[in-house]
């Protein structure tokens, strides 16, 4: 019934053999890492390293990169976000009316054969509101909402966890247009709304903090979404009346929590996930990007930006969701749902297993199966746990024997026989 | 049943009020644009140009856009691509080793704060091939096929048709890694059909020939897939005996066809719209990128590459598809595949207009709704036309009275008035 329905079957590979996949486990962690996240997603086969804060996605990480993409999207267009591409190579004039080109000391400036300045994006504030002038005449082209998800170059100093702070990252900026202030107010708030849908539904809802944080000169707060985890390079103070949180660097001038007036905090390590902003007139003013109102005055458009980082956001998942063995991935973001290990020693259970393979491809689902050869269970079971997809699915001698499967959440200690057919019958209901 | 069916459901938006789209037709054309599609791609709000060669996607165009994203990653699944995402920094030292740090004279290049110098990927052999060597140690490991699709970087001198010739742009590349040249030549004859696949899908096949062109040094033949259009910078020599044709830079030294033997040949214009090399051993010997055969000894991995520029097929297929009036998108590649216009003056036709646009989006179809006050059915019609959406579905009073409504395809003269419950029961059956 949908029209390009085979669009979005294609979409993704539901299921892979393992033999086929491109990845390789590490045994040993690379001395490059310091922190979780880093040390799973390089020896899980995730990502590898270019140089430092630049980082290739391998096919299992690139797959559940574009989960957390598709759970992004998702939620930015049901506020009513459109999506747009926006170039990387940015004109020098645009960043040096902003006065950027001087302030920021980590854009990465390139210089074309004809001695043409640019910048390579590390936000897009200097191209999309030129884009928006070009579209915004009178009240009634306001407000609207444009995204973006897409590489965005920043020079870090400190580019050293992983994918928790890149110089080469890709973000998901949003950035909205409206006439008033309180229309911008309102926007506000359903992006907050979206937010903790995204960090609800990418498992890390629980440890994250709304946090108060620098306004800058034309705002007096912004916030911040903080995700605790020891790996954190932010310290936040939370309040422990209301429990939204104040970043350090302006916990000193509010001494009471900016929400509810609360004075006890607890002081605590956090990474910022995603960040909101009311930019206010702030780049309108240079740009000169005005509308006509009713009565024909002519008036500074109001703007947010609402930003992402979809490698940070990763990282952070795999940083808040693991135990000693590998990551945990949370449904939504996992690169496969089922992990279907074969044991097969013989014939007949390789029959049995490829069966299995064949009926959960059956019924749709998305499935790595580990059908190599000359791997010991301990081996398979190991490189599981490390990659860490949901529902681990073992077939064997044993499990051939009862014409059942031996399955494992992820995140349970223990494992159940279940009948094939009632396995199947199951996850037809669930899934 | 699908697992991520949500996902897959929310990555586009179904349905769209043209009130709230970001985007505005230009009556006049452009004075920088001298090719159709680059005319009407900016006429349409499709793109806009930040600097020569570089453009933004706006949400119409953006559509379009990942329409053909879709059908190419499709395809790529299904001769078992692996996707992947590689950095677009790229350190200097690689690009010195294969020689083409000095060689390419279109390279982007920058130092950063530390003076060490980069190169922004304009192709990524120079980053795959040592990522492949991390993860091949013997024939077991082979075959295996990558591709990314994403933002490329090339200082094209010529940077002047639109997103025909782009210095920032988005390819697909495929990368093929095998044990023997034989497996490597089976292979690439699969990309082949996948290409036609693709071809046909965007709606350009008709008019694309495969090409032969220049091998380098390490093979006779490449092929490219040219595209027959006025706006083509290429010339090509089709051969009237077998349909395939020869590049012009070639055609000197081969006065026969390559696959035939003919001797007929018609001249014509094209554009290069992908294409596809059998590279061999020219980067794993670079790179040292070997593996040990069954017999134990150490190889050299065979490697292939397949182009195809995204910008670029998508301004070859409004260059193919359209008319004096605009664009005609194949259905597969549309933004939207209905344009449902409202011509309503007053209460009773808005809300025949709002029930009709409700019934469309229940059959989950991709609906743009010009429900837009203010403007004359001409002008409504001309925008239409010019976006080339696949239905027009006009409501008026003059529909309402026949509780009907008048259906017109893009690519035909007539339109036909049909009465709404029999054209929604015809979608059903159709999409």
């Amino acid at each position: 019934m949908f029209l390009n329905f085979e669009d979005f079957f294609e979409l993704t590979v539901y299921f892979m053999r393992q033999s086929n996949l491109f990845y390789k486990t590490l045994k040993e962690t690379p001395k490059e890492a310091s922190v979780f996240s880093h040390k799973l997603l390089l020896r899980g086969g995730f990502i590898s390293q270019l140089v430092s804060g630049v980082y290739s996605f391998l096919p299992l990480g690139w797959r559940a990169m574009r989960k957390i993409e598709n759970i992004i999207r998702g939620e930015m267009n049901r506020i009513g976000g459109q999506e747009v591409f926006l170039p990387s190579l940015h004109p020098k004039d645009l960043w040096v009316k902003t006065g950027r080109w001087t302030e920021m000391d980590d854009l990465y400036k390139l210089n074309d054969s004809e001695n043409r300045s640019f910048v390579l994006g590390p936000t897009h504030e200097e191209v999309i509101t030129p884009l928006a002038k070009k579209f915004v005449l009178t009240y009634r082209d306001l407000p609207f909402y444009l995204y973006q998800i897409q590489t965005k170059f920043r020079q870090e100093a400190r580019a050293k966890s992983g994918l928790l702070r890149g110089r080469e990252f890709i973000m998901k900026d949003l950035y909205s247009f409206h006439a008033t202030e309180r229309d911008l107010e309102r926007y506000y708030e359903k992006v907050k709304a979206a937010y903790w849908r995204i960090f609800s539904r990418v498992g890390i809802k629980k440890k994250t903090y709304l946090t108060f944080a620098s306004g800058g000169s034309f705002s007096k707060y912004s916030h911040e979404y903080q995700t605790l985890t020891d790996a954190g390079e932010d310290t936040i103070y939370i309040c422990q009346n209301c429990g939204q949180a104040v970043n350090k660097e302006i916990k000193n001038i509010t001494p009471h929590c900016p929400s509810c007036g609360g004075t006890k905090f607890e002081k605590a390590k956090a990474i910022e996930v995603g960040n909101i902003f009311q930019l206010k007139t702030k780049f309108s003013r240079v740009f000169d990007l005005h509308y006509t109102d009713k009565n024909g005055d002519k008036k500074l458009v109001m703007m947010g930006c609402y930003g992402i980082g979809l490698g940070r956001l990763m990282a952070t998942i795999v940083e808040v969701n693991n135990d000693e063995k590998g990551i945990i991935w949370p449904k939504e973001t996992a690169p496969f749902l089922i992990h279907l290990v074969s044991l097969a020693k013989n014939k007949k259970v390789v029959e049995f297993a490829e069966k299995v393979y064949k009926k959960l491809e059956d019924l749709g689902l998305e499935v790595l199966y580990d059908d190599r050869k000359g791997k010991s269970a301990g081996e398979k079971f190991a490189e599981a746990d490390l990659i860490g997809l949901p529902y681990r699915v073992v077939v064997s001698e044993k499990t051939l024997k009862k014409k059942s499967v031996e399955v494992k959440r992820r995140d349970r200690k223990s494992s159940a026989l279940m009948r094939l057919d009632k396995f199947l019958e199951a996850l037809k209901k669930n899934f």
